[in-house]
C-alpha cells in the first residue's frame, strides 16, 4: 500500500506509519517478547482496545511492518510476524529504551537490557533479529 | 509535570511522551533545522495546524523536553529550545532517518545525512548536541 507522506522528510515519513502511542508497542510485543496473537497483544500490560489493536494491524500489515499469517495450532486464530521491514525498527525502540531508563524509573529487567544496549548495540540487533528471521521462516510452536 | 503512564514498560514511556504524528517533528525543526519560534515550525513542510502545534508545544515543555524563552530580538514571539532530555532523543531521530531512508525514496540531504550516522553516530550525535547545548546556554540572533 502507498503511504500518503505528509513531506519528503525521512522522520516525517516514518512517523506516517508509526506515529502514534501504539504501533510500536505492538511492534515490541512481536520483536522482545514472542507474542504473535490478537489475543497475546490484548493482554499487554498498556491495554490496547480492540478496535485500535485492530485498526493497528491492519495499518502495520498495509505498511508491510507485520505478516499475518494462520495459526500452526489453531484455525480460530492468525499469527503475526515481523517482516525484515518490521525487524529493522529495532534500533528506534532501543534508543527508546535507553531514553527512556535515562529520565524515568524502569523495571529492572528494562535497565539491563538498556545497559546491554549502550554496551554492545550490534551485536544485540544482530541476535534478536537472527532469532526473528528464524521465524519468519517457521512459525514457532512455543510462540504464544 | 508528572507524566501519566500506561504502563512500566520503557518504549511506552516514551510513546506517552511523544508517540504521535507531530512532537517528533517540532523535536526535529529544533535539532536539525535551528528553527525556534512559533511561526517557523508553522512554516515546516508537513503544514502542521495551529490548534497542534500550540498543543504540542505545551506538552513537551510540561515532560521538560522544550524550553521557552522569550525571543532575544522581538517581545512579540517565544524562542524555543530543547532540554538536555530533548536532545538526548537524538538517536532515536537519527534511527528513523537511516529506517526510511533503507524503506523509501529521501531526499539527497537525507541520503548523506543516514550515511554519516551509519559510519560515525557517535561522533556526529556529540558533535550536533554541543551546538545545541551552547544554545541552550544563550539563544543565537543568527536563529529564526
Amino acid at each position: 500500500m502507498e503511504i500518503n507522506k505528509r513531506s519528503e522528510c525521512p522522520i516525517s515519513f516514518g512517523l506516517d506509519i508509526f506515529g502514534d502511542k501504539w504501533s510500536l508497542l505492538i511492534i515490541r510485543d512481536i520483536m522482545f517478547w514472542e507474542k504473535n496473537t490478537y489475543g497475546a497483544f490484548i493482554n499487554s500490560g498498556e491495554k490496547i482496545a480492540t478496535n485500535i489493536l485492530a485498526d493497528r494491524l491492519v495499518k502495520l500489515e498495509n505498511a508491510g511492518i507485520i505478516e499475518k499469517q494462520e495459526h500452526p495450532e489453531s484455525r480460530a486464530k492468525h499469527f503475526y510476524k515481523l517482516t525484515k521491514k518490521g525487524i529493522d525498527l529495532m534500533p528506534i525502540l532501543m534508543e527508546i529504551i535507553v531514553w527512556s531508563d535515562k529520565y524515568t524509573e524502569v523495571p529492572r529487567e528494562a535497565k539491563l537490557f538498556s545497559k546491554l544496549v549502550k554496551k554492545n548495540r550490534q551485536d544485540l540487533i544482530k541476535k534478536i533479529s537472527l532469532g526473528l528471521l528464524a521465524h519468519l521462516q517457521k512459525p514457532s510452536k512455543l510462540s504464544k
